[in-house]
């Protein structure tokens, strides 16, 4: 299995702390030592790091988590391989490009029968589940929408449908960004937390780190962060059921 | 405009000597400050890493140019913008999918009437021409194999026609890559070396660097290197003609 980590905010906001925490699990305090990748969106532009070495271990990584890089959505996974192999195209997060839009997933579970999902518009570069549920969800959305792509808010809520069928193959936990709205699909395990004013301070799980949010944020701001595991343990995290999903929208959730 | 940098190889090879000379011209020994970035491709892969800062400040470039990711196919780029204002969405180099695999595009130059050029399949994200031009030729390309992917050295040469038409327009010089092949495109200016045994002694242009190739490589590596001006000076670099353009295989010139 692997494990997600998500962010969705009003104001371009650094993962750095969340981020510190999740890497640990990428081979450390958890086994998922197959790789790794984070993908930030500046606007519409989108730049992904991804590596296939443990994270706990990835140069890149200590990058990433030592240097503050503002985004308003992030996706980001470390993965413990079980359909494919260890390799570069293997590793989330992945991207498409559809009616002029970044399109960047990720996906924690295991499908069964996968490979019958009908793909076109968009084809699989690697070999695993994840990635063919994330052509199969775009070609569907791109097959539905032949002539005019309708508004995201409406593309997200067909994504939303689709992801039920998704979830008779099995396990599929997944993320989904369009830089804007960040969609999250559980069927067994994500928990997502939203901080806003007043802030407090939280405490990483897994490194001895904590962080005070009063002194890095303005009153405004309203930064979710969705993630497989709670990464704090002084918070009150939401817990999705089975079935459930959320949309996001610079960081609040859409009822 | 802007540099292009590129790599084709027959075994997994650094560019990080090359980068340090095209960092440099990222804002301190050229004026290419807009945005830079790079692509590395490990099979069927890609991990690409772009900011819209100048290279020469970039962290994110600091790291890419002291830490040796090893690629059999490289393309980087640093930007002087003159069409589409700076941003991550504009930055070079663009990825998209086709036929199961990652396609990977940079240009230097500028287009007059770009944006009529027809795109269907595939849309930009950014608004420059650079990126218009590359969804042209891969949207051409699926129109032209609507039904079955052509072996890709069919595909490349339908691209390398498809670059007469570009050329039209202004100045293209490109280079596109799908980590096996890569297609350069010269109307005005790009070199390419390839180096193989007996390997010498390389010095930079734009630091006081140089490297013993002998002590990096093994006899049986072939290993080409592309940019817009040479960026050695000790070496002799094949100039490229207006209309030229030239495919690699893993490193070696396809006639």
């Amino acid at each position: 299995m692997c494990e997600l980590l998500g962010m969705s905010a009003n104001v371009p906001t650094d993962i750095c702390f969340s981020f510190k925490g999740l890497k640990e699990r990428g081979g450390r305090t958890g086994p998922h030592k197959d790789g790794w990748g984070v993908a930030f969106y500046d606007n519409k532009g989108v730049c992904t790091f991804k590596d296939a070495l443990p994270s706990y271990q990835s140069e890149i990584a200590r990058l990433v988590s030592d240097y503050p890089i503002k985004s308003c959505a992030v996706v980001a996974h470390v993965r413990q391989a079980n359909r494919g192999r260890v390799a570069l195209e293997n590793t989330h997060p992945f991207t498409r490009e559809l009616w002029g839009r970044y399109w960047t997933y990720a996906h924690n579970g295991q499908l069964n029968g996968y490979s019958k999902l009908a793909v076109d518009r968009f084809t699989p570069v690697g070999t695993t589940d994840s990635e063919r549920a994330f052509c199969y969800l775009l070609s569907e959305l791109a097959r539905r929408y032949p002539n005019k792509a309708p508004s995201r808010k409406t593309a997200f809520k067909f994504i939303q449908r689709q992801c039920r069928i998704l979830q008779k193959l099995g396990v599929f936990n997944m993320m989904l960004t369009d830089g804007e709205y960040l969609l999250t699909y559980c069927t067994t395990k994500l928990y997502w937390i939203t901080r806003r004013a007043p802030f407090g301070i939280a405490r990483l799980s897994d490194v001895d780190v904590d962080i005070d949010f009063t002194k890095e944020t303005t009153p405004n701001d309203v930064v979710t962060i969705i993630a497989t595991e709670p990464l704090t343990n002084n918070e009150q995290w939401h817990k999705m059921q089975t079935g459930e999903s959320q949309l996001f929208y610079y960081g609040e959730p859409l009822s």
